[in-house]
C-alpha cells in the first residue's frame, strides 16, 4: 500500500527542509530520519532559499510562529514553488489567536501551498466555519468537516489533510479516509507535527499528493498501532513508535 | 491529598500558556499534557495576550531569556493579571548573570506574579542574600532559606516556592514543606522546569496557591518516586516519570 | 584511557556554556550533565559574556544559525579567548548554504577557536576542498580527509576533529584516530551535536586538546557501543546511550 513509496524514500534520501516550531523540532527531525529521509531545520531569512533549493520538500509549521519566522517561511516557499517541490503547511493553532489565522491566510495568499494540514477545528476555522480551538487542540466545530475540507481544497487549489480519529484527505474531488492509529497518540505532544514531517517525506517521492498523503498517514498510523500494543505510557509509546517507523 | 485537584484538572483540561526556554520546552509541554491539562507555547508579542486570554494559567521561565522574549512575557502577564489567572515565574539562573537578575526584578516590578519559583540559590539571589549560582545550578548560599523565602513572599505579595531536597512553599506566613522526590532527578535536565508546569496546572484549578503548589509538588514528587524505583538511569527515569504522571 | 579526565570532570563539575541549535539543545544539555559537567544554554547578546565568564568551556554550534545568534557567539568567544577557556565550534551544515560557510569563516576570522569539529564534508568544504553536504549530512568528498584536516588545523591554529566511521583528530602535526562507535548512531538525530558537548566537557579538564578530544570521542564511542548492544532501535539507543554515559 505504501511500501513502494517508502522504498523510494529510503533509496533517494530526499532532503526535507523544515521551518517548524520549537516544541517538537527534535521529534520532527528524528521522525523524518526514521522514515528514511534527511531532515534539515533552517530558518534564517539569509539561508532558507538556499536550503530549500537543495531540498525535495518543504514543511512549514506555525506552532510557535513569529512575524520574522513567517517571512522566512514565505521566502522558502517561493523558492519551493519555483523549483516545483511540494510545500506542506501545518496550521497549528489556526483559529486560536488572530495572528495564527491572519498569518495562515497571508501565507496561502503569497505562496502556493500543496498540502494544508490541520485538525478539524483548525481546518474549519481557516475555512470560515465555526470552530473552537483551545491553544492547539480541537475542541469542537459546527458543520461537516468533510464538506468543509473539500471546499477549502477547491478554494486553495491544494490537498487538504484533516487529522483526527478518522483522517480525511481531499483535493476537493477525491476524498480518502485513513482510520489507522491509536488513541494513545492523543496523550502525546507532537504526534500531529510528526505526521506532517511524514506527509512531507512521502510528498517528496510522488506528485499525487492525495495518494502520497494517504500513504503517509497509513504508514504512520499502522506503525503507531504496532508501537501502541507494547507501550506502557505516552513516552514509552513515543520511543517505540519512532523505532517502529525506523524499521 | 492532591487527588481532588488532579481530578478537577483532568475534567476541565485548562489551557496552560507557557513562555519558557528552548531547552526543556518539549518536556514542559508533555508534562503538562501528562498531568491532564492542555499546554500551549506561544511567544510572539503579537499573540501572547490573545493566547493568555484563552488560558487558565500562565507559566513564565527565563531559562533562555532575551530582551524581546521578556517583553512578550510582560504583555502576557498583564493580560493574566487583568483576567485574574495565576502567573507562575521560574527564575532559572537568577543570580548567574546581571541580565537574569535585572529582568527578574523588572518582571516583578511591572506585573503581578502569583508564584515565584526557583532553587535555593536563585531565590536567595533574588532576595538579596549571598548565594552562588553556577549556570542554572545552586552551588551554595548563606543564611536560612526558609526565612529568606518568607521575606521575599511578603515583599512580593506572592507565594514563593523553593525547590531542593526539601521543597519550601510559603506566602510569608504559612510555610509548607514537601519531601517527596528522588535524587535521580538531580541527574536529569528539566526536572525543575517540568515542576513549574505542574505548579501552573494545579494553580489553574485552585485559588489557594500555597495549597495548590504543595499539592503539585507532592504529586510530582510521589510519581517521581514510583518511576525512580524502576529506572535504570536518568533518561529511563524521565520516560517512566512522565508516564507515571500520565496515569 | 579517559578515566582520569572523566574523574576530574565529575569532581570539578565545570560549567559548559552552549550556544547551540534548537533541534538538539536538550540532548546537548542532558549529555553534558550525563558526562558529569554542568550545561548552561544562554544566547542573549546581553548575557553571553557574563555566562562565559563563569564557564570552563564554550561550545558553539551553527545548526540553526541566524545573524544575531552568530553575533552572540562571537561576543561569547571573545570572552572565552580572554579567559583562555577552550572554544569548540561545530560547523553543522557548513557547505550546505553560503550563509553557513560565510559565517564559519567569519567566526574563525574574528575569534580564536580551539577545536573545529564537523563531518568529513563540512570540514572539507571549510578547507576549500570539493565536497557535497546535503542539509547537515556528508554525502561525498574528493581528496584525503586526513590531509585536508591537517592543513586546516595548521591554517587555523586549531585542533580539527572530523567525525565519521573513523574519527580523525589532528593539530596539523599529530593525528589520532578513534574507531569506537556503532552504526546505529547514523540513524539518530543529534549524535554529532552531543559528541561536541562531550568534546567541550573534556576540553574543560585538559589543555591538550588533541588528547582531550581523543579521550572524549573514545569515551563517547565506547559507551555508545555498550548501549547499541541492547538497543532495539534508534530512540531506544538514545535513551540507553545517555544512561550509559551517566554511569
Amino acid at each position: 500500500m505504501y511500501e513502494e513509496t517508502l522504498t523510494k524514500i529510503r533509496e533517494a534520501k530526499p532532503l526535507i527542509h523544515h521551518l517548524t516550531n520549537w516544541v517538537t523540532i527534535y521529534d520532527c527531525a528524528q521522525m523524518t530520519r526514521a522514515v528514511g529521509a534527511l531532515p534539515v531545520m533552517a530558518h534564517s531569512e539569509k539561508e532558507v532559499a538556499d536550503m530549500t533549493n537543495a531540498a525535495s520538500a518543504l514543511v512549514l509549521n506555525i506552532g510557535t510562529l513569529t512575524e520574522p519566522f513567517v517571512e522566512s517561511m514565505k521566502i522558502a516557499a517561493k523558492k519551493a514553488n519555483e523549483k516545483k517541490i511540494p510545500v506542506v503547511l501545518d496550521i497549528v493553532g489556526c483559529g486560536a489567536t488572530p495572528l495564527r489565522s491572519e498569518k495562515t491566510v497571508e501565507i496561502l495568499k503569497d505562496v502556493h501551498v500543496d498540502i494544508i494540514k490541520g485538525n478539524s477545528a483548525e481546518i474549519a476555522s481557516l475555512a470560515g466555519a465555526e470552530a473552537e480551538v483551545r491553544g492547539v487542540e480541537a475542541i469542537g466545530l459546527k458543520g461537516d468537516i468533510k464538506d468543509i475540507a473539500k471546499e477549502l481544497a477547491k478554494k486553495e487549489n491544494a490537498v487538504v489533510v484533516v487529522t483526527g480519529k478518522v483522517d480525511i484527505i481531499t483535493d476537493g474531488e477525491r476524498v480518502e479516509n485513513c482510520t489507522y492509529g491509536d488513541k494513545i497518540m492523543g496523550k502525546l505532544v507532537g504526534t500531529g507535527c510528526m505526521a506532517t514531517s511524514v506527509i512531507g517525506s512521502f510528498a517528496a517521492a510522488s506528485k499525487d499528493y492525495v495518494k502520497s498523503s494517504l500513504e503517509a498517514l497509513s504508514f504512520y498510523g499502522k506503525r503507531a498501532e504496532l508501537a501502541a500494543e507494547k507501550a506502557t505510557g505516552p513516552m514509552d509509546f513515543k520511543n517505540k513508535f519512532m523505532d517502529e517507523v525506523a524499521r
